[in-house]
């Protein structure tokens, strides 16, 4: 089977898909971008700002017209969107070959099984690695993929020619693109990037919640703001990763709540050794990462 | 009980303790600069920085000429160095004025306290608020202090004359200078800087166990590198904090677990409203503190 690669529709125009559709101008991997979704308002900006040619509200427009389709939605939105797309594809022989770039990878799997019986051939899932700090389609930014990775997480069923087609969409936006397995990808980003954002969410609301918040806030410094920065992310963003990746998360929680264990036995006993030991692997690892990130990006803030 | 401000030693000619003596110099609070200490390469490449204008390596120079004595070596160092002053004050009535700029105060008033009988009256233990990044005279900075906290923890049987020095000679490096007790300084700074340091170094450390680990270091972005870059820090500074904080830790650890254990328990049961109010609470006691820090120093980066 092979897929042309003509008309991308972006299904959600934020900041992703507003991103991911200028990128794809640029590398001229496809000509025609058409927006769908519910704000007109996005849509009808994403055309005056030249990211889309134009749009649709209409689902069944969308779907008859894309030769790739992208779900830029929230995570859980996805899900529903999936929903909703599936079962329109039957008339459809092949394409569109869709994607999505939402954060967690099993429950859209899943979703997907059970409403097409089986995973459909052309659905291949992915996730650009991107940050979540802006949104909206006036932030969309072409270079946001350089140097970034894009994970997808092909499975059994689907069409490897659908998997190259999403693959060379990707790499031609700047990004690394590497695959992994589902399960493998929601525990590595729940170790990496779900984890961490409730570990920042706990701590400024356990210390919010403390008798002497108030001093507490008024003396924290710069190592705190870095710390804490993620705990303002959009909370209904959170919630839906918390809720879509559930088990990943639980064992990431669980395996970091053995370890703190471990350093409060380790405190509690005064045990230099041992807390010696802890920190300096962590540093180890912590600059050897720093080190990799700023090799990759360019950057020189570690 | 007046005391000259004229000559100011500092025992460990560091960052902190280089830059405490350009800002000194620069206000004019003092006019005499002396380094003490055991490597003699930084105390000389003190004097060739004009940072300080002589030194010693002999103790008791040190205490004879001091008007002001400032402690600044890491946290475990100082109540060693308190152990050797104390004793030897016994033959001046009134000055030095002692302070100090370590981490924690409980186990230095505990020392003080433990070596002299009683608590010193001119002995008056702070903390400047500035971070930990670098360190050497040579990385000194004379605005290091400006728009920064200090915290003085004055305790029954100080000198209130001693203390107004102190707070004189840190408000004339452009800090902002505020009092609190022992135990609500060791408390606050457990909660926003030594746990989030435990915890930084935890989660690096439970990463780098990890069995994915690869994929885990190879697939963080940005959000990653902000929350665990306070894991790179020093593994012997971090060692002695914990060890000298002991008490106040453990109960910081134990209330940030009781708040994840909640949290954990609203992933378990897919409790959406209780991740929604979590995390909005969160982000909106981070929004504020990120606006309070941001109008203290006029910085533009949250």
């Amino acid at each position: 089977m092979t897929y042309p690669t003509d008309t991308v529709v972006i299904l959600g125009l934020g900041w992703i898909g507003g991103s991911l559709a200028r990128a794809l101008r640029r590398s001229g991997f496809s000509r025609r971008f058409i927006g769908y979704g519910h704000r007109e308002a996005s849509l009808r900006r994403g055309v005056e700002l030249g990211v889309i040619d134009e749009y649709t509200l209409d689902l069944d427009a969308a779907i008859a017209r894309a030769d790739i389709l992208v779900i830029c939605t929230p995570t859980l939105t996805a899900a529903t969107m999936l929903e909703q797309i599936l079962p329109r594809l039957g008339a459809r022989a092949g394409g569109p070959v869709i994607t999505d770039v939402a954060s967690v990878k099993g429950n859209l799997r899943d979703t997907a099984i059970a409403t097409a019986g089986s995973m459909p051939p052309q659905l291949v899932l992915g996730h650009p690695i991107a940050g979540s700090e802006h949104s909206g389609v006036e932030a969309s930014n072409v270079d946001l993929f350089l140097h970034h990775r894009v994970i997808l997480t092909p499975v059994e069923g689907n069409d490897p020619a659908a998997v190259e087609v999403v693959r060379a969409m990707w790499a031609s936006t700047g990004a690394e693109v590497l695959d992994m397995t589902v399960d493998r990808h929601d525990a590595v980003l729940a170790a990496t990037s779900h984890l961490p954002h409730m570990l920042a969410y706990t701590l400024v609301d356990a210390l919010a919640s403390a008798a002497a918040s108030e001093d507490m806030f008024r003396c924290a410094a710069g190592g705190f703001r870095d710390f804490t920065r993620i705990a303002s992310s959009d909370p209904v963003m959170w919630r839906d990763i918390a809720l879509a990746n559930k088990s990943a998360l639980l064992n990431a929680i669980d395996l970091f709540s053995e370890h703190l264990a471990q350093l409060r036995v380790a405190v509690q006993a005064g045990n230099a050794d041992q807390l010696m030991n802890t920190f300096s692997r962590a540093k180890r690892a912590r600059d050897e990462f720093a080190a990799l990130l700023a090799e990759r990006s360019g950057s020189k803030t570690p």
